[in-house]
C-alpha cells in the first residue's frame, strides 16, 4: 500500500486553488512577450506599492539572513496605532488566507462544521476539507450572502462562519449593520470570521467599524490584507484581529516565522501611507466606471461591485476566456464558483482596461 | 461558552515554539545598541547571503503588487536542474518548516501517530499535536536518534517518522547507510520525514543521495532549506522532494501563495552560487574549531556536531543563560528539548564567536 494512499480521504479528494494565470505562464504558453500581456486576473493594485513600503523593502533586503522577528513587535504597534487594539489581538498572516488557514487549524477537526455562502472565495471550502470538517454552502442571494440562512445554517457540529465582505468573486456588499445584526444570531460559541480583503475600495457611505465589535463580540475574527489596496500581494502579508483569547489560539498554530523580513518592513511602511490607498481607491472607482460603462454599451449583465473587480456574464465563459488569452488578456474564469457562465475582471489601469475592453468586443463578435 | 473553550483540546494544549531572542527585542529589554548586540541563537549564516540572491530579490522588489507564482516555475526548473528529480516531485515551501507542517496536514489526523527522537527538532512534536494526533518520542542515543528503537516504536497508527540529520540542537549526524537501512524497516505506508535543513555544513566524507533514494523508497520525503546555509532566513524558502504522488497530495494543502516573489528569486539565485556555499561551509568549520577549542580550555563537556552550532553543558544554563544576555549575547536556552543544562551556540564570524567566549568565560567566573 502506498503512503500517499494512506491519506486521510478528505485530503485526497481536495481539489487544489485554481490562481490567476501568472503573466509568465501565458507568455510561455502563447509565445507572447511579457510586457505585451494584459493581467486583470488576481485582484492586485495596478498603481502597484507606495514608495514608502518599498523604501521599507529594499532597507529589509540588508538583514535576510536573520529570521524575521516571529512576533511582529514593530508592525504589531503600527497596527494598534491605527487600529485602537492591543497587540495579543493580533495575529500576522503570510497573507490573509494564512490567517484564514489558520483559524480553521485552530477551530476545526473531523465531526465539526464551517458555514460559508455559495460564490464565496474558495479558500473558506479547501480549508475545511483539508481540516477534515464539513463544509455547510447556503445558496446566495442575489450572488451575495444569505444572512438569515446562514444563521439558520448553523447547527450544534458549527464551529466557524466565514462572511466575506466586499465577497470575492462576486463583490457583493453588506452594510454594516446587517452584519452586526447577523452578529447577534450567532451563538457566542461560534467564531464568525469576517474577511474584509477588499474593505479599503468600499465607498465613505459603506464604512463600517467591524473592529469596535469585537469588544461585544469575542467570537468575531476580522481578516485584512496586504495584497490588494496596498499592493503587496507578491510580500504575502496579512492579519486577523480577535479577543485577546481568540488570537492566543491561533497564534500557537501559526508557524513562528509565517512572514517574512521584507513584508514585515514593508506593511509596517505602506500602513502609513493613506494617501496611496485613497489615490487606488479613486483609481479604482474611475476604473469601475469604465468597465461598466463598455458593459451597458455592449449589452452584458454585471454584478455591481463593492471591491476592486468586477463579474460579468458572457455565455460561453470558456470560450470568451480563451479568446482574451489569445490576444494577451487574462481574466478570471470562475466556473469553480458555479459560474460557469461569468468571467471576473480587476480593474486595471485605464489603459489595461481599455485593452481587456478592446479584446472583450473581439472576443465577443 | 467562549469560542476559544470550543477549540480542540489538543490546540488549547500546545505550548508555542520558542524562537531566538530578536536583537531587537533584547536591545530593549536591557537598553543596548542593536549594534552591540551579538546573537548565535538561530543557526543563521554570519556572512549573511549571496550577492546572486541580493540582486535577484533586489530585482523582485520591482513587482510586489503582483501575486506570487504559486507554481514557483523558475525556482522548480532550477531545483530540477541541480538535483535531477522533476517538477512534480518538489513542494516549495515558507521556509522548510512550512514542508513539515504540510506534511502533518497532509498525513496525519486524530487518531493517528508520528515518530520522533528525543531533543530532536521542536517543530515535529508541535505539528504533530497541531493536528490533533499522537506524538511518539524515542528516547535518544549518546544526544542522537536510535534508528532501531524509532523502526520498533512504528505501530499501525503511525503515518510519519521524523528523522534530522543532522539534528537539530544536538548536532548528532547519522551516516548515510544508517538511513538507508532505516528505510528498508520502515513500512512502505509510513511516510519518512528526512529532514537535511544542515546538510550543506556536512563534511565531504559525511556526504549521501538521500534525494537518490526516492526511487527506490517513493515515502521518502527528503525536506530543505534557504535559511541555513544559503543565508535567506528572513525570507522564508525551502523546499521538498518526493514521490510524485506524495508531493501532489502536500501540494493540495499548500497555501496557494506561500512563498514570495522575493523569496521565490533569491532562492532560485542561491542555488546556483555554490563558491558561497564552500566558503560558508569553511568558515563554519573554522569557528567549529574556535569554539570547541574554548570549551576544551574551559572544561565544558560538549556535544560533536555536523551543522553550523554546537551544544555546549554549563549546568545552570538558565543562569548562564542570562549572564550571557547582559553581556549583549543571546545564544539559545534548550530547556525545552529536555536539556536544561546545556545551550546551543551558532558558529558566527571568528570575532562573534570570540565575544561569545569571552563573555562565556565572565559568565562561568
Amino acid at each position: 500500500m502506498s503512503v500517499a494512499s494512506r491519506a486521510p480521504d478528505h485530503i485526497r479528494a481536495i481539489m487544489p486553488y485554481q490562481p490567476g494565470k501568472p503573466i509568465s505562464e501565458l507568455a510561455r504558453e502563447m509565445g507572447l512577450a511579457e510586457s505585451s500581456i494584459v493581467k486583470l486576473a488576481s485582484n492586485e493594485n495596478p498603481l502597484g506599492m507606495s514608495t514608502r513600503a518599498r523604501d521599507a523593502a529594499r532597507m529589509a533586503l540588508a538583514d535576510l539572513a536573520r529570521y524575521p522577528d516571529g512576533g511582529a513587535f514593530a508592525l504589531k504597534a503600527a497596527l494598534c496605532r491605527k487600529l485602537g487594539v492591543k497587540p495579543e489581538q493580533l495575529v500576522i498572516g503570510n497573507g490573509s488566507n494564512d490567517v484564514l488557514e489558520i483559524a480553521t487549524q485552530a477551530f476545526l477537526r473531523p465531526g465539526c462544521s464551517a458555514v460559508y455562502a455559495q460564490h464565496a472565495f474558495a479558500v473558506y471550502p479547501l480549508a475545511t476539507q483539508a481540516r477534515g470538517a464539513r463544509g455547510v454552502e447556503v445558496p446566495a442571494r442575489n450572488f451575495g450572502h444569505d444572512l438569515d440562512a446562514m444563521a439558520a445554517a448553523i447547527s450544534p457540529d458549527t464551529r466557524i462562519v466565514f462572511i466575506a465582505n466586499p465577497n470575492n468573486p462576486t463583490g457583493t456588499f453588506l452594510p454594516g449593520g446587517d452584519i452586526e445584526a447577523f452578529l447577534h444570531q450567532v451563538p457566542q460559541d461560534v467564531l464568525v470570521v469576517l474577511d474584509e480583503a477588499y474593505t479599503e475600495y468600499l465607498a465613505p457611505a459603506q464604512r463600517y467599524d467591524a473592529i469596535a465589535w469585537i469588544e461585544r463580540f469575542p467570537n468575531l475574527l476580522v481578516s485584512r490584507t496586504f495584497s490588494k489596496a496596498y499592493g503587496l500581494a507578491g510580500l504575502r502579508v496579512g492579519y486577523g484581529v480577535a479577543h485577546a483569547e481568540v488570537a492566543d489560539l491561533m497564534n500557537r498554530v501559526r508557524q513562528p516565522f509565517n512572514v517574512s523580513s521584507v513584508a514585515l518592513a514593508a506593511a509596517g511602511a505602506a500602513l502609513d501611507d493613506e494617501e496611496f490607498i485613497e489615490q487606488s481607491a479613486e483609481l479604482n472607482r474611475r476604473g469601475m466606471q469604465q468597465l461598466t460603462d463598455a458593459f451597458v454599451a455592449l449589452g452584458l449583465e454585471w454584478i455591481p461591485s463593492a471591491g476592486n473587480f468586477v463579474t460579468f456574464k458572457v455565455g460561453d465563459a470558456a470560450g470568451v476566456d480563451r479568446a482574451l488569452l489569445r490576444q494577451g488578456v487574462i481574466v478570471r474564469p470562475i466556473a469553480g464558483y458555479g459560474m460557469p457562465h461569468w468571467l471576473r475582471v480587476s480593474i486595471g489601469l485605464p489603459e489595461e482596461n481599455a485593452r481587456f475592453i478592446a479584446a472583450l468586443k473581439q472576443a465577443l463578435a
